[in-house]
């Protein structure tokens, strides 16, 4: 293997586990586990939302209040594409995020956002994740009437926050 | 290419060839490609859906009927995550999966759902296949009113199911 | 790095490659950069979208003009298949398009719609771009009433189309 090949492969790698740094934040956040969504992070990141704007700690608190507030969320991630600068990164992934709630005490809580996560990665002791994210919103579309909740496990597998989940059995 | 950088390469190529098969099995039930569909699971897979849990043969034939009913399909697949182990892997892959008929004969023939793909994939003989599967659904959403087939070709390409399809100019 | 391992990576990188160039062209044609959605084409290609067909330069007069009677646009590109002959390749993007307007003069400017991106790659000189596209669409919904554009900064990071996105912040 020569050197372009050996750093054509590197960059793959690298590309690959930011990707997968994404998705468990998405699994995280979906599965209520937020260790998994802390374990994205730098200890001292910041993040940003609608609503929220402050290091990781403060952000899992908020996100966790939120997210039992509501009955599931799907955070859908789409396009991704990062740019790699030796050991730093900024990734930009397309989501559609889906919020869903029984008795939904407002809007948002049954609605999808159409949201671009703009994240500058860093790699520290060989592990990338975030450093800083800007969770960045172009729109919200309400889902009064036609959105309907299916967790009834009579009919077949149903999405769950805990470990019931299909997930979990398919790992364990 | 050292040892560590050659491991590295085999798990990107596995979670290439496991992300295709995902793909595969889209394009194969969008496109009412039932052989194209067969190719993505072992024979002795399992399947379990809403509404079906079975051997893939089963699961064709119910499917089959199923697709048939409607118009058309469009599964749409994002987020993939999996974790390999040897020649077993846990894929987790997020899907908006919607479904459109002109003249529907129940909500779900008109309809989007939120599911996520959980699949057990074994390799045997060098190939990477799905052996269980659980199309896990969180919602479904009815869509009785803003939604139209556009499938008049006078006016740029539309999809279909059959050889008409621009994909199979495309690769023909 | 035997033989097999060196052209299976040269694989991996032509589909990361043409991946990237799928994922750019959403992202100039969101962020209204034009030269950068003209940089995914080869100069002599040919583009066919629902109400247009014709060379890439003609293609991108239009596609301005119909982006700029539009407050925003979210190309979310998903499922990515490739297959690869030589300098040839044919890739299928599943995306869902969503189109805003504030005053919408037309429902599709409203919308969202189910299209297929079935793309002729060719390398030239080392670089994979699109060399015939056909956009094919299956359906379009309309939003009238649920969907509320979300720009005002003040609460959280907003999509724009000018240098006052957070991905132009996040890259420079």
């Amino acid at each position: 293997m020569n050197g372009t090949s050996s750093a054509a492969l590197e960059d793959l790698l690298a590309k690959q586990e930011i990707y997968e740094v994404v998705c468990r934040y998405a699994r995280g956040i979906d599965r209520l586990d937020m260790d998994l969504v802390r374990s994205c992070y730098h200890p001292d990141a910041i993040d940003h939302h609608t609503g929220f704007s402050g290091g990781v700690e403060e952000f899992l608190t908020w996100a966790e209040g939120a997210l039992r507030q509501m009955s599931g969320t799907m955070h859908t991630l789409c396009n991704h594409l990062v740019e790699l600068h030796g050991d730093v990164a900024v990734a930009e992934t397309y989501a559609h995020t889906t919020h869903w709630t029984r008795e939904p005490t407002k809007p948002s809580h049954n609605a999808v956002t159409g949201t671009r996560y703009i994240d500058r990665f860093e790699k520290r002791n060989g592990e990338w994740r975030i450093a800083e994210r800007w969770a960045t919103r172009s729109w919200i579309r309400t889902e009064q009437d036609g959105m309907q909740i299916t967790d009834d496990p009579s009919n077949g597998p149903v999405g769950r926050r805990d470990a019931q989940d299909p997930l979990h059995a398919a790992l364990g």
